[in-house]
Formats: structure tokens, C-alpha cells, sequence
């Protein structure tokens, strides 16, 4: 699992089933700049689905695989691997920051 | 998951069975310029099967995995582990751009 | 699995129910700098979920995937896919050094 | 999945009993400079089991995970997670290039 | 799969109950310096379960996931997601070296 930002949307119309009515959120990681995480802007946005409606702007915990899959609680059959698990209150670093 | 572009396609007579009558196609993964997401040249690109009809030059999702499986429709008995699972309409990014 | 050092620590009201009760830890990766293992500042922190009572400061073996899982004693049903799976005594390289 | 160049061959006499007969075969993925995709010295070589009798120059098609096990044709109780799953005859590049 | 020498070894007496009595090795993951394959000490090392008695400064090839649980022999519950699962005796590469 990784922290991130929420960046943006993608809409897609033309889909497999299983994504039907599955918010796709844009996550820009976080990287460890101590004592701060800061974003990540030169990696790769990672997409992920979300059902506990985290909006954009909003840090996430994002994680992958079977674990995504339970989050959005639609078994196993569905086409994702990826997806937001929880919004981040507060982040307490060793260096004291944020 | 992650978005991309497709840049080409792959022939293979030789191939294990479970393959047989799927398009695999080569997706170029973009990357995050802000407020752009922009293709990344510099990366390895991505082998991924495709049964939703996506076309070269169209941007796509694709998905790993149980994930990617799903997506083909075909149970856990076929030899691949990435898939396009939509094509993306628009792509709504913070810093407004696309 | 790779070893590294909590250096924080996550707080996540608005989750999915699966992570109600986990503690979720920042984990540093360490690197090989011949002979010694040293923090990795540059790298993507990992969140990793913990139910051994690993500390902040502690060095950790972390395990992914259905490892990860396993480790946490909750069934598949867990929204995680990285977890502290022990608390590093002592670290014996080739070269002597810790 | 990856396209990549087989380099090399793996010869193990101890090793753990599912992988007994399996060819291990070391493939040097190629990344995309566009229009061309070309042999990646610089990245890891991957170690991948082959069953489809792909040579040493050819260029093939890697598959990963439970996709890399059922090009194997051996169920899930084998010590592998990638796998040749096919002989590249062709590749198609939006640029013409091969 | 991977190639990499054994650098060390892991101590750690608190850890979940499926680690008691495995051996967690340290991996150096190997490089390939055409023709030659090479440690790769900038590289994070990779820590693999270990039940065919590999020593240090063996080089071994390296599972992941389900294949590294799967040469374990316990089964899936075992918090593990990386394991050894054989001794290179000899690597013949294209351009002749080892």
C-alpha cells in the first residue's frame, strides 16, 4: 500500500461490465523527503477505483490485488487492482512533520 | 491500473493454447507532467490483451492481474496477467488540463 | 520481502470496514550499500499494515500479497497487501557488518 | 506481460521438486525507443520457465503470476510466477517500425 | 523469477507464527553486463524463505508470490510472498560468459 493525492478523473464509456458505475481516480504518490512526504510528480499516477468517496484533492491509502478487490466489496469478479482504502487523517513522521 | 496509449500489436503463432484468438497489443504507459499526463517514451512499454476492441493510438486502462483476467472474460485459465479493461473518454485532472 | 524501518505511523477515520482495528505503519526500505544495509530516503515509502506490536524506530521484515495477509490472522477478507511479518534481531552480511 | 530477447539458459541440479524438467531460460526485456523497441542491457534479466521450446535469440512474449503458471500447463503447484508464452513472429509499431 | 548470491542472513524472534523455523535469506539481485551477469549492490536486496539449503555466497534463483509459497511445502499460509527456489550450478549466456 502506498500514500497518495487524489489529482484526478477518468471517465470511460467503453469499458468491461464488471467496472460499470466504478469511480477511476487519478493517485499521485508520495515520496519520503524527511521529516515530510511530499507528491511525487515525476512518477507514474497510479488509477484507482474508489467507493468510499474520496474527492479529488484528498490524501489517500491506496492498495493492490485481492486486497483492492475486498475494498469494493463486489467479490472477486471484478476488473480492478488497484483502489483507494482509506483517507488519510493525519500522518505522524519520526522527524515530527507531516 | 494505469492509463497509456496503444503503440502497436503483437503476432504470435507459437503460443500456449490459452492465447489462442486474443489480440495483445503494446501499450505506452504515460506519465505526469502537471497539468498533463504525457506518454513516456523512456519506459518499457506493456504487453496487454485486449477483447473490448481498443484501436493504436487510442488511450487506454489497463489493468494487472485477477484484474486483468476478469476483464477477458475467460476464467483463471489463460496465461496472461494484463488487459485493457476500458478506453478512456477524458481525463479530468486538478490543475485543469488533460 | 525486504527489510526496513518504521518511520511512522497512518490515522485513517473514513476507511473500508476490512482495515477497522489494523495499525498501519510507514515503512523505509533500507538499501545494500556493501557491507551495510542503510535507509533508502529516496524511495516510495510503504504502508504496511502491523498486528505484532512492531515500534516506530524498529527494523521490520515486510511481506506482500497473500504473505501479508496471512500474516495479519484476519482470512483473505482484508483490504491489505503489505504487513510487518516480524521485528529484525540482527542482520548478518558477508562482509561482517550490520 | 513484456517482450524481451532470450540470452541465456539456468542450470540448477538443486532445486525444489516442482521445478524439475522446466527449462529456466534468461530474457532481456526490450524497451521502446520509438519507433523501434530495442534489447534493455542495462535492466534485470528475468528468469522465465518455458514449455513451448522457444530458443536462445528468439524473441518472446513473458507472462507473470498465475497467467505465467497456466501457460506451464502444470496446475498452481509449481515454484514459478513467469513463464514464455508465446514466439513473437511479428511486432506492429504505430511508427511502421518492427 | 531472478538471479542473485546470497549476501546474508535475518534474525528475528518476534515475527508471525508460519515464519517460526524458516530461514530468511538476504538476495543480492544480479545485472546483466553483456555478457557477463553481475551483482547489483545499488539495488535493493530482496529477502527470500529458504528450505534447500542455500549458503552464503551461493547463487540462487529466486520465486515470487504463490511459486515462492509453493517451494516452501507448507501450503498457502504462510506469510511469504518471496523464496529460493534453487542453486545455479552454471548460466550460459549468448555471448559466451557467465
Amino acid at each position: 500500500m502506498f500514500t497518495g493525492r487524489i489529482v484526478g478523473e477518468i471517465w470511460a464509456t467503453k469499458k468491461v461490465p464488471s467496472l460499470q458505475g466504478l469511480r477511476l481516480l487519478l493517485v499521485e504518490p508520495e515520496v519520503y523527503h524527511p521529516p515530510h512526504l511530499r507528491p511525487h510528480s515525476t512518477k507514474d499516477l497510479v488509477v484507482a477505483a474508489d467507493v468510499i468517496g474520496a474527492g479529488v484533492g484528498e490524501r489517500v491509502i491506496v492498495a493492490y490485488g485481492h486486497g483492492a478487490r475486498n475494498a469494493l466489496g463486489r467479490g472477486e469478479n471484478v476488473a480492478v487492482e488497484a483502489a483507494v482504502v482509506g483517507i488519510v487523517d493525519d500522518v505522524e513522521l519520526t522527524g515530527g512533520g507531516v
